[in-house]
């Protein structure tokens, strides 16, 4: 459905950029909302209008993937949520595993968001002894020097990072080498990951930004 | 510096929307590490290819907001940060309080993310008596009910939820009636504003799907 002249560079859909990432992700939320209030077809431009989005940038992103909507009937609803749940790789149960069990780290392993849908929280450690023991959701808190048996023992693929700034780097190269497959970084520090290792830096001034222009 | 062809629809800088709200905070943040690496200047090409993002839309972004960068010499890093920065309304202090000390408000006191820069926590309430009285960072906590009290005394401009699912919508209805101007809700529902009260609503799930997608 893009017009041709509106692509720009073409680019490989393997090399999606984060930003691509980011748009599908929020198509996606849009089209979970359409899908409670029983919407079940909808036009580029309508989707466009209804969530203060480009209908150009909607055709482009989701024509790279595939031939999505009927020009004049626009997407279905059900069919296009499905497949975005499986390119984004959301029709598999992700488990989840943190890393530092203090104030952030409690909130985030109960945090219903996380979970919810195809991500759970599966395991979590600490340093302090304190804190080793206690129990979580459906986990017991497993002391910091045991990560590589509890990656093997959980099946947790994302490592999720809740420590101070200065712990960060380490416990995640602790992560990396323990066999944890993605890390997801919490703490106010920018990590370096490794290749074939995808790593996230979670910033969340990100939202008060977008808050302070609307208060300029 | 943009093509006229790669315009696509033209936008009134006043309907900003969300998602290249979205693209000038990360532009930022890009621009961000550059100065730490005291990088002077870069074109829009280099920009791009540096955190795979594309020349065309960042050219087509910053137009809207001006005449900035040279044809064949690049924009000047200083210079596009400070215009970013004063865009965002990141020229100037704002106050945040936030609503529910619990685990996640606790967390978000301490976060180093929300006492940097143009942010600070200046107040925190809960309605839990065994809370009320604590001090966290440069506050102490206060009971919810002196909510109209407290946003006047603190000056708090942005009211952060950090409470459950159940109570967003109440708490959330009491800072607007309370004068607060902005809204933040970590509780994982959506909820509903008024007009003028900008409200975002944080979803970290989005994070876990971007993660999600190089596991496939």
């Amino acid at each position: 459905m893009a017009d041709r002249e509106d692509r720009g560079p073409v680019e490989e859909p393997e090399e999606i950029s984060p930003l691509t990432l980011n748009r599908l992700s929020f198509y996606l939320r849009c089209l979970r909302q359409l899908q409670e209030e029983r919407v079940k077809r909808i036009s580029s431009q309508d989707l466009a209008g209804r969530f203060n989005l480009s209908a150009t940038q909607i055709r482009k992103d989701l024509a790279q993937f595939g031939e999505f909507g009927i020009r004049g009937v626009g997407y279905d609803v059900d069919e296009l949520a499905d497949h975005l749940n499986q390119l984004l790789g959301l029709d598999r149960r992700h488990a989840m595993l943190i890393v530092g069990m203090g104030n952030l780290g409690s909130a985030l392993a109960q945090y219903l968001g996380f979970n919810y849908g195809a991500f759970r929280v599966v395991a979590g450690v600490d340093r302090d002894p304190a804190k080793v023991g206690r129990s979580l959701g459906s986990f017991v808190v497993r002391p910091v020097d045991d990560l590589p048996a509890v990656v093997r023992e959980s099946g947790a693929e994302i490592g999720v990072l809740a420590v101070p700034a200065e712990a960060a780097q380490e416990n995640c190269d602790r992560l990396i080498k323990a066999g944890i497959k993605a890390v997801l970084n919490f703490a106010p520090i920018r990590l370096k990951g490794i290749p074939g290792v995808p790593l996230k830096n979670v910033d969340l001034r990100i939202y008060l930004e977008e808050l302070a222009f609307f208060l300029r």
